[in-house]
């Protein structure tokens, strides 16, 4: 199936032009213009992809999300719920140039979709996404016994969700002088906190 | 001194405008000009305020922070430290139509600062007030007593901080059925989590 791959490879490329141009030039300086300039393709073949600088950011996003879920999907096995939710964790903290630009552009999106009524399906979409696969991750370690039984789960999905979504702000803005890797210490105290006190790892990790 | 009554009248009545402008229109929106005709003053009566629009912008942020802390200010003592920590992470929540405001310019300076240079003195100038807050709000909570011992400081203070900065951006676009206050419920579970287990209020608060 050589054409489903060549569209497939296609849309790879225009996203990565996307987030070039983001990163690059500012959202308001993400014209469908300059990104066709970026891929090297004429502004009418961008067509099928999107028309309006919203819908290039929501194409952009949707890649982003897309992305994610891979990566999340080829996580090595790991036997320590703990570890393997904090992997999930990892794949949508800023940590590098490529989730930094995810990061970025989510931002943008989001700050974006409080003012472009056009936007609001998407960001509902992917906010039920999230939901979910923070709710699935609370699961997890419910069932791995590393939830304190008196913690309830829904509260606690919509606490690591916005904990998630509050230290990629700051990441994205304010690195600190300890490292980029900070967040992932935050993330690792949050989640050895909701473990009982008997399945916590020693103090100091 | 009713010359400097006028003034900080003057800033005030400018701040809201420049708020109704950016809830309304988006920040893209939000024109020096726009401004101008919305205060009922000429464009060129605001030079001593802002002259560009992420300056206008900067100008909003710092009279939202200045809001936040007078109401924080204002707050009636409380015994329980625990209720005073949040009483005061509910001055920065988005459950009204002011706060709403406050942190739609937060969130829309906090994605233009990603992309423009000039508003970074500024960012970081508030990401250090708030951190400097957090970290308050964590050492009243230990002298109370109502921080578990073996949870450290700094790391509970960035917890804090990135929680309730998440909780804001899904408060600010993503309502959901439970009403507005269910952000005020997981700041709630999440300080008395952070509570000695005898010290926690009996479940089902």
């Amino acid at each position: 199936m050589p054409k489903v791959v060549d569209a497939a490879a296609r849309r790879t490329e225009l996203a990565e032009a996307v987030w070039r141009v983001i990163v690059r030039d500012g959202l308001e300086g993400a014209s469908v213009r300059r990104v066709a300039q970026e891929a090297g393709l004429s502004v009418g073949s961008l067509r099928h992809y999107f028309t309006s600088q919203s819908d290039l950011l929501s194409f952009a996003l949707e890649l982003a999300g897309d992305r994610i879920d891979a990566r999340i999907s080829a996580l090595a096995p790991e036997r320590d719920q703990r570890l393997r939710v904090q992997a999930m964790v990892t794949e949508m903290l800023p940590l590098d140039t490529e989730r930094r630009a995810e990061c970025e552009v989510w931002l943008a999106f989001t700050a974006r979709a409080l003012v472009d009524p056009s936007l609001a399906e998407l960001r509902a979409n992917i906010d039920m996404r999230l939901r979910q696969a923070f709710r699935i991750m609370i699961d997890r370690l419910a069932a791995a016994g590393l939830l304190r039984p008196s913690l309830d789960r829904a509260t606690e999905a919509e606490r690591l969700y916005a904990l998630v979504d509050g230290l990629i702000v700051h990441a994205l803005l304010s690195p600190t002088p300890a490292g980029e890797h900070w967040v992932n210490d935050i993330v690792a105290a949050h989640l050895d906190d909701l473990a009982p006190a008997t399945d916590r790892p020693p103090a100091g990790r």
